[in-house]
């Protein structure tokens, strides 16, 4: 049994979902480990980490309309240091999560048909995201 | 030390929570591992994983209430191919999470007294649902 | 590789958030383990994990209301056994969730700049609060 851990730096092109499915798994791969866990932190407070579904596009936009509805931009926050994008960032970063854990099976990341792996931005502004990924195993 | 992978699958009715916290310590139990950490992730988009009060029934009426409010069957989705049930169980689904991280302590998951280990179906219609299942120690 | 599990206490003061990156991290360096994986569980159903910044006091001032709106007290819930603090309890806690999976990379928790790790107590009351945490690693 050994592990491996690193630091993956995403450009996200502001607001909006980034599949990271590929470059995970491709590290994951270059290991050379088979069976294990992969783990994964988003090392911030207004971008964050969920798995859901990798083929109709529309998903993704009705999931970013439900999270304007439920942490909109127009409330009164008393955080606004950074502009009026910035609380409801930090509410959506909480809601969806920052962490998450995979098993990997047969060499590959065990998720379903249907599933993929997304970086979610919070701000409008495009930004430079760090996750930092755990893989354990054999 | 030393790690197991299975696939769990399960038979949900449709729409509600189906405790597995029996069926994940039965497959822990079986491993002989008596220390460590399961990891679980529910291998679809309209299924999630979460852990609530195994006591009192309500809680779980009041729960499925309110992922109802928060992600309401009749607003205007636009993906909609699979009906009107499917783009709020995708909502749900990112809601509450599909991945857990369960440290295991004498021989038992470590979960609190009144915590169970909850399937949750966002779907009207019954579903087979897989579990993906890591465990690690010794 | 080795791993390393514990049950850390916390007295929360009633409704609110504690910062626990520092105990979580103290006990991690006294394991000697450097380079790894924690996982922690909160093993309540009225209490949750989550990470958030630790910087400006507003941030969690403005999560406090948003979960307060999100799941409100004045509802009609079906369980109310231990008042109306009870249910929405359960709630915010599902939101939030009670499991994190953080690799520990260079002998520190590989938290972001502006991340730090929080017990939210959803009651009023002030509880004792059980963490679960295992660490594996080298």
């Amino acid at each position: 049994m050994r592990q491996a851990t690193t630091i993956l730096t995403f450009a996200t092109p502001g607001r909006g979902f980034t599949e990271i499915t590929g470059e995970v798994a491709r590290w994951v791969a270059g290991t050379g480990i088979r069976e294990g866990l992969a783990s994964l932190l988003c090392r911030h407070t207004s971008a964050s980490l969920l798995i859901q579904e990798n083929a109709a596009r529309e998903v993704r936009v009705d999931l970013a309309r439900w999270l304007d509805r439920l942490a909109p931009e127009d409330d009164r926050y008393a955080h606004a240091d950074e502009g009026p994008d910035d609380m409801p960032a930090h509410l959506r970063a909480t809601l969806t999560g920052v962490t998450l854990a995979i098993p990997v099976i047969g060499g590959r990341l065990a998720l379903g048909t249907w599933q993929g792996l997304y970086l979610a931005e919070h701000r409008h502004a495009p930004h430079r995201r760090e996750i930092a990924v755990h893989l354990l195993g054999e």
